[in-house]
């Protein structure tokens, strides 16, 4: 039997997101008779972390990127839903007790993101083994030159594939790579043994690094990930590897990644996470050679606000029906 | 049983094409005590058309590019290897005639360049959907826009996919898209019901083109499929749809594309081939608006001599033992 319900209450969902008619009417309609409020003040994406807001404290769901302290003086809360994959506003032991002793859960909305985050990466992955960055850069100058680039196309079957930072986007993207056979390797700090692939731990990596042909690193960022490829890592990558970043600038020794780009020692750097964000105009990222970016766009997808509503709405649904949560990380 | 074999017979095999040291021994010891002659005259590369040759007239085999004079000069010859894909240069009437009455099988190579072409098709789907293009286009700004990108990322889950030109290579690409969870329609001139996909006929393609978000070319050059895309054709692509062609140039009206283009209807155009090639710097296809071209590398692959090896070595194998030959084709 499932936790026993009280169907006839009726919940207040306040969202700090802004969303559009559609999104707004879809979760109405499918929440019924429960309530959605958007904030007076609601943030312009899905990112935006909302300011303090008093107006949040009546709610039962707060979803979006509530304030800290908004969520700590809520009453009645049953449920935070927040608007994106990472969660580092909310990831302290302090916030977590919180939550933890007055038992509401956290759950973050990674599952939007996985798909788009491993078909982005494998976007990058083929991007760099068929020369395609290159290949643009010759058509820029009307240069029609067969050989410069199939010189360097390769392929992605028979390459070594490290996936640096296993969970959910690096499941899809082992089971995306699957048809290719390339030999797939997972790297996590503690192996669980459910993973779709042959998996090494965390300080393991050192010894196979240098025989990747891409490493593909999905580290989230938190004090244990910071620097994790730091100069003496980042020089154990092979030469004429591809080093791919979908996970989080500060997980990246960048100044030792430009220094290994300059030598010429990698055939690429591809990214789409960089310390700072916004990356500034001057910053010499941007013009080291053979690196390629793209502006945090991994997880992006069009329909994201439809995904993000049918998850909402999926969650109060488990909520009010006793179901585990999806995407719970408090 | 398989047919009478001579064992004692010594074959000679003459290359029209130039091959490394490494190559040459590894055919060299792999034939064994069949024996791998250069030709003096040999082309620098796999697709080099040979001049006539009076060196080739002694061979029981012909690697390469041979001129179709020297293949019919040739009383020895058991076996034309070619060293290509295409095989447009022996692709008439009368010249397949001529090797069949004399039992003379040719065989394209087309074995090596199946999945370096399926894997640079799926580089360009993902690189549409994924708007690598744009972001590096941005990144030479120093200009780092996550909602201009953003806005236009999708996923090929659940996308219609249609591949024109149901082939090795069409085959190929569908087993890397399977994991995708897309809509994949293949058409072919002749469905033969061994197909990974389903498929509908040549004719009837208009009836799904405006229903398809991308569309990958992949018809190889004949009287038959000579702008197969025409005008009408062309115009029937549902806007924001992408245009992919790793087929032949002449299939497509370019010109009508390049309209189509200028008009804003596609979200690109991504163009591996082209007609002429090379293309002339004043072609307007190389700044035709969202139009992406790689210069004929849908095939490259760095290991592409040794794979070239192989797949002759193993005919030859096969031709020495009565098994059946691969791609052979007449």
């Amino acid at each position: 039997m499932s936790q026993p319900t009280c169907p006839n209450d009726t919940l207040l969902i306040h969202s700090t997101m802004a969303l559009s008619d559609e999104t707004r009417e879809l979760i109405a309609n499918a929440i019924r008779p429960h309530v959605l409020r958007i904030s007076s003040r609601a943030g312009a994406t899905n990112l935006t972390p909302a300011d303090a807001d008093p107006d949040a404290h009546a709610a039962h769901v707060l979803f979006g990127q509530p304030h800290p302290d908004d969520i700590l003086a809520s009453p009645k809360l049953r449920l935070v839903q927040i608007s994106s994959a990472g969660y580092t506003r909310y990831d302290s032991d302090a916030f977590r007790r919180a939550l933890r002793s007055r038992g509401v859960p956290l759950c973050t909305a990674s599952g939007v993101y996985d798909d788009p985050c491993a078909q982005h990466a494998l976007a990058l992955m083929l991007s760099a083994a068929r020369q395609l960055p290159q290949a643009f850069t010759l058509q820029v100058r009307r240069t029609w030159d067969t050989p410069a680039v199939r010189r360097h196309s390769v392929l992605l079957t028979g390459q070594t594939i490290l996936l640096v930072g296993y969970g959910a986007i690096a499941r899809r993207l082992a089971e995306l790579l699957k048809p290719f056979g390339a030999n797939v390797l997972g790297v996590r700090r503690e192996i669980r043994g459910d993973e779709n692939i042959q998996m090494i731990r965390s300080h393991e990596i050192d010894r196979v690094l240098p025989t990747a042909d891409q490493v593909v690193n999905m580290l989230p960022a938190s004090d244990s990930t910071r620097r994790y490829f730091d100069a003496a890592r980042l020089e154990r990558l092979k030469p004429g590897a591809v080093f791919i970043n979908i996970g989080r600038g500060d997980t990246v020794d960048q100044d030792a990644l430009i220094r290994l780009l300059n030598s010429g020692r990698l055939a690429g750097a591809y990214l789409d996470v960089a310390s700072p964000e916004p990356l500034p105009a001057e910053h010499p990222l941007w013009t080291a050679p053979n690196c390629f970016i793209t502006p945090h766009t991994a997880g992006g997808r069009q329909d994201e606000q439809r995904h993000l509503a049918e998850h909402l709405v999926e969650n109060v649904r488990r909520l009010t029906s006793g179901e585990p949560l999806l995407n719970r990380v408090i």
